[in-house]
């Protein structure tokens, strides 16, 4: 099977957060987001909808064990009710899958939690490289001024389940407080 | 096994690479290359063999599926003999392991092959991504005149076989040839 591929390389840009082909871009904007947010019932004006949170281009391989597949994100600065724009985050639906974040613009938080109630922070700028160990929901979070951009690689045959944390939300949020990005436990 | 371990970041220099702890440094001297040089029978001064040919730094997890590996390898610039300064090159020993590479600096070439005879060549400039492709033997070069600089991760089980390598070589070679690198076959 994996005879099938041959290597191929693709051109990133760090700064912009792009990929050219075979990279497939993928925009994710407010109304997307919504069911993430801290305050569901948040009103959100339709001209509002329309804005850009994040956007990935990913790079996919064959869903087989040890292919790794790998993108780089952009989330734009700003905030929705008193949260800093995120991703929505997500557990891998296999168990054994890792990822490795590494920060090439701004600034940000990578907000983990395990299933059974743990929950870490790691605060990124650029250079810094995160590890997720496998089993850990991760959500990323952007709490400067200027695009956050990074860098990610993950095994091709993790699955993403968005569901666990639609339903029960982020343990840990990032919000401002008295202008500073701060993280609290959400009651 | 796997929530043994929790997310953990470290700090990555993607000028000179380097990486703060946990990462283990790791030095490769034009001693340890002599096994992997075209002309093996090249007269290396002793003087001339501590030259520091490459180095990485690297994060290793748990051997377990869905592991990743990670780190940050540079190659100084410089040549041997016709050959220009290049990372031993290796099979993954788990035939199901790919690896991403991220060229953060210089510029160079990576060299592939597959055991059923197959080569590709890709060139890498900063931004640069590469995909090796499961079952792919992968060795980097730097053609440049300054530090080749790339990130990389791989599936932590992937197990490393220079054996290969270092009986058969590299299929092909990048020489300088009228001051200009050269990617040759070798008979």
């Amino acid at each position: 099977m994996s005879m099938l591929t041959e290597p191929y390389g693709v051109l990133t840009n760090l700064e912009i957060g792009s990929m050219t082909s075979p990279a497939k871009k993928t925009v994710v904007r407010l109304r997307d987001l919504r069911p993430f947010l801290r305050q569901r019932d948040l009103i959100v004006k339709n001209a509002e909808a329309d804005r850009i949170i994040y956007w990935y281009y990913e790079c996919s391989q064959l869903t087989e064990s040890g292919q790794l597949n790998f993108g780089i994100t952009t989330i734009t600065p700003g905030i929705i009710g008193e949260e800093y724009h995120f991703t929505r985050g997500h557990y891998h639906t296999n168990p054994n899958a890792g990822e490795v974040y590494l920060t090439t613009k701004g600034e940000g938080i990578l907000l983990t939690q395990s299933t059974d109630g743990k929950t870490k922070e790691i605060n990124l700028r650029p250079g810094s490289t995160a590890y997720i160990s496998p089993g850990w929901a991760h959500r990323a979070v952007n709490t400067g001024d200027e695009d956050f951009v990074y860098f990610y690689s993950y095994p091709a045959n993790a699955g993403h389940d968005y569901s666990l944390v639609e339903k029960d939300g982020f343990k840990k949020v990032v919000v401002r407080r008295k202008g500073m990005p701060t993280v609290i436990a959400v009651k």
